[in-house]
């Protein structure tokens, strides 16, 4: 970047061979959070961490953000410094500046950031082939179980403890497992790792839910995918989720979202994955493989098979829906 | 662009040699514009043109699009599909495609663009000196008062003729002016020409205002500047608003804003300019001079001095006063 925020537009040098990546994503208050979940600060990191997992699920390296904020005219200074330290601070731990951006009021807030990259080797979705094996780079589930464990908190205050920064107080116990939610970590290092292997034939990050990436991973790629359920990693402290709202660890895992892990295919014996991985990237866990038959379908623990559907978070679906 | 829409991220190729430019701004349903007043493919050439009207101000030629837009769940079908064929159209007029973008719901329609231009040579706010001339590269006003035109004739049904493609009915008379705010043509090739220039020292884009946007140039330049009010173009038509309003052509000219003609600083001899200008960018008018002493004036027809303050479009300030 040699000219950043100030004039109409930045101005930035191209590394000569790299190739430049660009995504956006927006953060929109009543749709993808609510202030009583979630402070201005951690909503920062998040918006900055969604757009940063985009980048890392093509194996690049992030190295711009371009910040548009609506603003509701009463929101506080303060949080405004809040939310801009919150990206400020997400991109620099990548090592990527805030370029540039602009300001508008609006009744809701508003996030957008548009983020470039930049790669040495890009992975898309649309390279996996039958009998290659599928791959996560951690665990799944705990974000939707993170969300609903801050919303069962706010629901029953007296039975949450004190002493948690975030808009609703958290039980101890379900304290790491809502920071799944607020706080996801991008996996760029495990994105440019399995990008640069030899192995790896596709890559998408889990951000509509395991089942509904999976589904895009397939169309990209004219394939179908086979999961087994007892080899989804869940993350610890999910279980105390589900005993208060009554919905499985696996369905979490499956059709949570935002979890922003990265689902990735590798060329490779399963074996092979796994060890290469305990060098470089640990939590790579191998769930299933890809197959010619279209469709998806999910291996139980009992060794029955079941056919998976996307079944993910869809904002439009859900609009449609009701 | 090598891969667009539909993976994670859009992949581009830079062309070596060439600068990188990135800005990006977004139009709020209710803060920007209301449906009254425009139909939704104006609407996405318009939110178009402010993001190509940035790239022009820095001299360089626009390549990739990317739209982010937040859609309440009523918007119809075709008004979804018509805003991106405005989008899309004005984009294709200039040389750049759509390479990727994201929808989310929301109340109120936000369409916020991401836009990636290239450059040989950048132009940037900070580089007037005391003694050039300060240039524009069209007439000012016609987008505030366009606006005006509008709204009158909304508030004046009676009035207006029929005929007409717009959300209200506008007088045969007014039609050229509502075109300066309804499609505002983004100054992308006399960008180019002035950056290309040998005397050309700074550029800015008339968002804000005359005013406001040449208050930008001067504390960026570090100069203070005069303007003679007798020499800033006004556009055909912008009387009859001012005969229905009461606003004085030469108040919306200076004041006004979003005519997204380019405001330039050159060392040369007026004279030299317009001859350029003739035999490459019509319409170039030498509108005052850049002075060492701070602050800005005007000077008026009959001669005497005012100070002239930035006064343009703010959408912060106007908040903060109600």
């Amino acid at each position: 970047v040699t000219l950043g925020i100030g004039d109409d537009a930045a101005v930035l040098e191209p590394k000569p061979g790299k190739r430049l990546l660009a995504t956006c994503d927006a953060q929109i208050e009543g749709v993808h959070f609510e202030w009583s979940l979630i402070g201005p600060y951690q909503l920062g990191r998040r918006a900055a961490a969604v757009n940063l997992s985009d980048i890392a699920s093509m194996g690049g390296s992030p190295v711009a953000a371009f910040v548009s904020l609506a603003l509701p005219p009463d929101l506080p200074l303060e949080s405004f410094d809040r939310l801009f330290e919150g990206i400020r601070d997400a991109m620099a731990s990548e090592g990527a500046s805030v370029a540039g951006g602009n300001l508008a009021r609006s009744d809701k807030l508003v996030v957008d950031i548009f983020l470039l990259g930049e790669a040495d080797r890009v992975l898309t979705r649309s390279g996996a082939k039958p009998g290659d094996v599928i791959c996560v780079t951690g665990p799944l589930g705990g974000s939707a179980a993170g969300l609903d464990a801050l919303r069962h908190a706010r629901a029953h205050p007296d039975a949450a403890a004190a002493g948690d920064t975030t808009g609703a107080a958290v039980d101890g116990r379900l304290a790491g497992i809502a920071g799944a939610y607020l706080d996801p970590r991008p996996h760029l290092r495990e994105g440019r790792a399995i990008a640069s292997s030899a192995f790896a034939t596709s890559m998408i990050d889990v951000s509509d839910g395991l089942a509904a990436d999976l589904g895009h991973l397939c169309d990209a790629s004219g394939v179908g995918a086979e999961i087994d359920a007892a080899a989804v990693p869940i993350p610890e402290g999910i279980e105390e989720v589900s005993r208060r709202t009554g919905r499985a660890p696996l369905d979490y895992a499956l059709f949570g979202g935002e979890d922003y892990a990265l689902l990735f295919t590798a060329r490779a014996a399963a074996g092979d994955v796994e060890a290469w991985a305990r060098g470089s990237t640990d939590g790579v866990r191998v769930i299933g493989r890809i197959t010619s038959e279209p469709g998806m379908r999910l291996v139980r623990p009992d060794g029955g098979t079941v056919p998976l559907r996307p079944g993910g978070w869809d904002h439009f679906r859900k609009a449609e829906g009701g």
